[in-house]
């Protein structure tokens, strides 16, 4: 069992999302933040760097707000569905813009394949978070 | 003349929003996480803790994404507008929620007090750069 | 396959460093700083929160130290040991200190107790990546 | 008056370090996170960016460990001296190795200039307040 899913089950009050989506989400935004983070720095010792410095610049924004939401969206206490909503949206635009960059290069860097793919699992995990928060 | 306008003086291209509401927007998102985490250490220190559990929790919740915006507002180099804008609005969700809430104790606690103000200049200049970006 | 070692694996270059034990630390810093955010969310929410402080302080210490050495330690362009190392240095004494704090409530917290587990596997890793830097 | 220094003044207990080298390490660290951040992103923007991955490398280290560095180092609450001494020094081989690195390029590029000036302030002001802490 993953410690996202460890820590939603030791929360000693109740909680009105559904655990597995929340624990789903959790995960998929820090599996992207991984991923950003590693795809941006494998970018950076391609040798060409410079056709892919827009790459880089995603990867590095969509790390910075996967980390960001991943914080956010793991505090039960007093929470406030504005600002996880509005933040889970920005993310959802963080993980589209930087896995259709990542999808441009994916047949000639793995890199960028394992990043695109981690970015649409986590734009998928937000979105349902979304509905779930309704 | 602070960091942020030093480095946006820098920037080896052009950029299209102004430079002077970024640069304030970037001093503001700064001054809040600041204020956010510093907040939320002295809510944890007062003995009525118990009672600020909200103020605690928005604090943090406040830090995470101002420190992110700040990341994010910072790039130049191939600038996604819908990623920041929507960062933006996300970062002006926080600070209202966080800044209401600090709001409500800034006669009690001066900590409160000065973070509602800092809460409340950010969200203006998110708002202003949100104009600016169009 | 984690993220982390999917990255690990495509990386561009060669790197000197033990894949599997890094890919240890990476997942390991990353559970932690999963388990400490959520832990000081918990905290937050107990009845006796004035008696947590500690333990909540620590927590974001921790959280806040495992991210930042997660992102280091996943960078492997232009690797720079002394900064890797004193950054895993300082992240054992994070974990530790928070994980001996956690400890002090395993019995009557369960959100101390995964949390605890999280740090000590931490520092253990971290404490293993620092062996194989050398 | 800044807002670090303004947060120290309303911390509601006593504290051990010196206000006024503690608030001049936090607006050291904050200045050198947003020059870090900034310069990472200038390089990616310069023609020869190939012959600036460690420059950018090592300015994504040290945003990341001064923005780490200034959260704890403005939290008091329970402060653990082991965490903070560790991390500090930690914070000082980043910004020496960061400094290092865009003192090469100084004269050629004005945000290494100003990114250089930022690193070793900073590193000065982590010393002092290592100093301070004993």
């Amino acid at each position: 069992m993953s410690y996202a899913k460890q820590m939603l089950k030791t929360y000693p009050r109740d909680f009105n999302v559904d655990a597995g989506v929340l624990a789903a989400a959790i995960e998929a935004l820090s599996d992207c933040a991984q991923a950003c983070t590693g795809c941006a720095d494998d970018c950076l010792s391609e040798q060409n760097v410079a056709e892919l410095t827009r790459c880089i610049r995603l990867n590095l924004d969509c790390a910075d707000i996967c980390t960001a939401t991943l914080r956010v969206a793991s505090r039960q206490t007093e929470y406030d569905a504005n600002v996880t909503r509005s933040l889970l949206q920005a993310c959802v635009a963080a993980c589209r813009s930087c896995g259709d960059e990542c999808g441009r290069y994916e047949e000639m860097y793995e890199h960028c394949r394992v990043c695109a793919a981690a970015c649409r699992r986590c734009e998928q995990a937000c979105n349902e978070l979304l509905a779930a928060i309704g």
